[in-house]
């Protein structure tokens, strides 16, 4: 049995991350931390989080053994956290944006902070296991990936060589989920009153998730931005609770044979377990992946083929975070990869 | 044109103020007050508020010569501001639960602090007014009812010398939208994925509403709690923006007959242009009521009529706050009791 | 592996039952059937249902060796039906009402038909496992509980010989998500715009679940309807998707000291393995419940101890129907009684 | 006072015509038709249109004097009785889809039916008073715009000479709450159990207001989709009840100056008063303008000036349907263009 701590265990993908591990038959919850309710027990804090009797402790606890951190914390936390759990030889699955850029300027400018620990970025391997499988198999670091740039490269990977011929960027039409966006965190904007019933669009050009999607679709396919132009990339916040449903769309120089492009994508599907793609004239919606670490794609070629949208639904606390993040561990860790979220 | 002003206009009582006072045909938008927003015209931050180009002004602005001034703040500020207003010849329409309460223990143990201005509890009128339209006319100074008393008492009132033949006390099981119970507060409690999907009671046996109803219900109807025991209230949060639907139970010692129990409340809503009595077999819900200054009522006797179920729907923010408010102005000023709030 | 065949297998409860028991350890997901999908395989109409690549066969399809019948259907298929499966040898759990209720004119009143398989019924245990865990182990045909009285039931039963002290019958105030009152029937009640934002009572003084926790009530404790009256149940429709909160409402003729009565509910929740108790000054409510087969019970005695309120939250498709029918598959098989509900 | 009839009365569009024209000042409601509804009176149905005691009459019921009939039916019934009511000297206003679009094979395609009142259609002006206040003004058949189409044009049109520089069609991600998709239809893709918690495109690549949206682009505007491409429009349907948020996507061969497409903006607002332009920084959401019959617009120009984004918020049933309705009306009927609408 591995055994995880998660750092940062109360928050929206920590209490998913306990969840999902104390049911896991290959893995045990360690130590589980939270500053505000140290010293509490999980089930009574959480009482959905059944048969969960051990308490959170303070963040600067020791680990106890664990082989592996998750680390569910602010961006500042993991930046400094990440290197010292390293140190101390255990495995790091860190679940913020700071491990996820290479360029730091672009970093720099996103994040609004500096890169101090720019060892630890070197090691960090993106954990998109349907992009890089055998390097998380290898990996100490785990960068793991953002909810949108999750829901977004699923669904233009397959694509392949077809990226070389976009004659505009892809637009990301992005809209999530309140958990997504802020969650738990007591702020206005995802007070009720502000959410429900309504529907809005933020941080237009200026999402720091952009340059996420951009960088790794650049090294992952022949999509080239200084030649087509940056990737348009437009997140909403939807009056749910989880999911994301991206709508994507493309225009290629010459038409995209629908067949092609449809055998691409079975051929995607078929080598990684959590891909679901639906059959011509159903749409991927956010019930298909809801609850699940499932990403569900729906193909929508036009008349003229050379214009494409794509659709993409996934969880953003599973397969856009806590879910993935367990999909490395077991990769990390030689187990199933599916172990523990089927 | 009576000069109003609005002191907290920005939170959600405060703005439905200036949404009715706005379109009001015998009133005036004076002053509107806002520590956070001061200095910024109200349709730049709240654009859905088209045509009001004024801005806010800081709390101890003055008012400019206002006839009357809704207090739409902290029941501490109310405290300390409504005695000076009316010292200044203003009228005081407040919408705290300050002056509400004449049993100053009661008060005491309900809102957590001394009364210090009892001279200004002594002239306040409780501003229901299908119970105290008369004095209302004649009053410097209102207390508004709270949004709960307010639905409860609606359904109770009309059935006058009956309740002193109650067997228990009346159980009210109120179900309130978010904007009833905190609102655009930054609080944990109200965020989104704290109440959608989710229902709750709270301050069961304790809410500081439980004596309102009691205090009033024992003024103006035959019901003894000393005798019947003490009203229970028991207050739910829906995960819906707006409105309350209480449902509330009564035991009479002999039979009700339903059709005098019919004509008492025909009676009653006879006499009153905001009450609207359903027609047997239907049901009060939120949405008769919601964005209306309405409250909807339905009758519902056993097979046994000594047992009673009443329903009333409110929206919370207009009879259960800011529509009351202006019903009441209308009244001191001699204004149809209608205007605006058709 | 018990081989387990669901007959509406495409409902809201149906569904939930494909996937209870597709990751069930000790039982094997045998015939679904289903008129309207028949031929199609679940996880193409039912993308989230992933990996479950059978097909909806139709009603009157072969059973294939099932050893026993969940029955999802209508109230007048499952009274049909039953008697033929349990001829065939097949074990039936039937979540609809028709084999609940003991007494003929009170069921042909609620159900507006006539009991047409009194030998059914005869044989038929109450698929409560709180209250009939030894006689469900050894039944052949189960009527599985109504939801509504699932979370009134476990709230009340743990009182035991308390009851028979009360002066006034119990008030249930009950609130359910709309999977429970009716789902994806096509049906305008169910509407979006009829529940969203919106809330209501319905069926008052009237709701079929009355006479079975009424029945229920009086054979497992000393409730005496004659004697106190009859329970009073009032159903109310939340916009949510799932979930009942209960509230309910206690009068003792003598004081019921809190620390005897939280001694019973501790005693009652530890002989069971699905139900939580809340430790005093915690509510229960929705969310702790919503996709657990668990009941989450919290207890609120007044300051004068003869009135009670209880609260208890299920989720309605889980514990107030397909969860509590694998349960109770569990216990007539000899297995784990948690097996697959964890 | 302005004799009007309201043809289908009951549904969401019928009901927001009521609810308008009763507090209209220079309206009168007359006959308001409902076949399911025929016989009863309007707010004894619907208890929150107080003090509409009038009675619904079947749909070929005389229409008493009506000056105009709005028609809120089925796309066959307003083909049918619009000329019947143009020949009896009744001006009519359709908020049908059959009288907007004048390529017949196109219109054939979108709405599966033939045009077979050309002649109606022939002097039928499409009600969108910011393109054509003056032929509104002297029109007896108004073709009331699409939701969709109302919020994509005005949003668009602003840009005038420049669209004929685009090198892409406009993209247009539109979301819009479930009354602008079906409503009241009792349908099962907008049951609550399929829309609570979801979210989901639908129509991709074949939606009737794709050709309406190209239609009048086409018209107004320089824009060429057959030099540029055919527009693209994708409608998602949202977990709310009411209101429209348009993302449009533009690329323009050379860089549009954010200060002269602000300019632009400014004066199309100016000269229509029912349109709100936010100041830069600030984006237009559902919640500014549902209730309204304002369309909110905010400007996004990109660091690279040639890539915008507009986005716009409408409420579907307000402005997408019976506030530009009677704004039409309005209009025609030279009264102020806000009367009953502010």
């Amino acid at each position: 049995m591995i055994k995880a701590a998660i750092i940062g265990a109360a928050g929206l993908s920590g209490l998913e991350l306990i969840r999902i591990l104390h049911a896991h038959p290959g893995a045990e919850l360690g130590t589980v931390t939270s500053t505000k309710y140290k010293g509490q027990r999980v089930n009574e804090v959480f009482p959905e989080l059944r048969g969960i009797s051990q308490s959170f402790v303070d963040h600067d606890a020791a680990l106890n053994g664990a082989e592996v951190a998750f680390l569910a914390v602010p961006n500042k936390v993991s930046l400094e956290l990440a290197p010292r759990l390293l140190a101390q030889g255990i495995k790091v699955i860190d679940l913020s944006g700071v491990f996820r850029l290479h360029d730091l300027p672009v970093f720099e400018k996103a994040y609004g902070m500096k890169q101090s620990a720019p060892e630890t970025l070197a090691q960090a391997v993106f954990g998109l296991p349907e992009a890089f499988r055998d390097e998380i198999a290898g990996a100490r670091m785990i960068a793991n990936p953002g909810c949108y740039p999750t829901g977004a490269l699923l669904g233009l990977l397959p694509f392949g060589e077809l990226l070389g011929s976009l004659t505009m960027p892809p637009i990301i039409d992005a809209k999530s989920g309140v958990s997504g966006a802020g969650g738990r965190v007591e702020d206005d904007s995802t007070n009720f009153m502000e959410v429900n019933e309504n529907f809005k669009a933020y941080k237009i050009f200026s999402h720091q998730h952009t340059p996420e999607i951009e960088e790794y679709l650049t090294r992952l396919t022949p999509f080239a931005p200084e030649r087509m132009g940056a990737v348009v990339f437009t997140p909403h916040l939807l009056p749910v609770g989880r999911g994301i449903l991206s709508t994507m769309y493309l225009r290629f120089a010459d038409p995209a044979d629908p067949e092609e492009v449809r055998e691409r994508f079975e051929a995607f599907v078929a080598e990684n377990p959590f891909l679901t793609l639906l059959r011509p004239g159903r749409y991927a919606e956010l019930k298909n992946a809801v609850n699940t670490n499932a990403c569900v794609i729906s193909l929508h070629p036009d008349a003229d083929p050379r214009n494409w949208i794509v659709l993409t639904a996934i969880d953003n606390l599973l397969k856009g975070a806590s879910g993935q993040a367990v999909q490395n561990m077991n990769l990390m860790f030689g187990l199933d990869e599916s172990a523990g979220l089927a």
